[in-house]
């Protein structure tokens, strides 16, 4: 199996930073999450564990979403576009996806040309990520 | 107003091509229709006409979705992320989005290991562009 995921990794189109966008959507009510990236590391891993992995651009390394927070993202289904260039995972987040303690990452909108936060928190960071953040 | 929407795009984060990946989702089904980008002027003419308007890459000009398709996104909401580097576009999509004639580009899953087609074209490509495509 790790072999044909090997294979799924060789039809999709990374950037020239070896990266490719990944767009984490809730597979039951149809939230999308968050956006990040993925090397093809990070591909192999999240379709052979089943647990969403992402290459964080930032600390330039494998990013097991969740290994900090405990907030993981459980793959249900592994999609990608007409141009393979833009992954869509389908997940189940547990807990909240957005680091800020939100459920969502989206939560800044224009309303009436200005900028507006739409969501609160559900968690503290301190909860997240413990009293070091 | 377009003095707001200016101010909103000084907001946002774009990379060093001075573009910002923007998924479009359909506002009221929660389906993730496509992902393109979006430069400063994208963003200001989507916020100033309701249209959503893209930057192609591959032609390296602006792009109203739906010019030559007549597949139109009229946009319903204009969210982005934590990070200020990621847009979410809720929309309403007239007919389909993807240039295949699939409501969605996410057609392509992984499935048992393998690439499979999930989703078959709505509309021909003869009909979305016409013969001369």
């Amino acid at each position: 199996m790790s072999n044909n995921f090997a294979a799924i990794a060789d039809r999709l189109k990374f950037n020239e930073q070896g990266l490719i966008p990944a767009i984490a959507q809730q597979h039951d009510s149809g939230e999308v999450l968050m956006m990040a990236w993925m090397n093809r590391d990070a591909v192999i891993e999240t379709l052979s564990t089943g647990r969403v992995c992402y290459f964080s651009r930032s600390r330039g390394k494998l990013w097991r979403k969740g290994e900090s927070s405990g907030q993981e993202q459980h793959l249900v289904d592994f999609r990608y576009d007409c141009d393979q260039d833009t992954v869509l995972v389908q997940v189940d987040q547990k807990g909240v996806a957005c680091h800020t303690g939100r459920r969502n990452c989206f939560y800044l909108a224009v309303r009436d040309g200005a900028e507006t936060i739409i969501a609160e928190p559900e968690v503290s960071v301190e909860t997240l990520y413990g009293a070091k953040h």
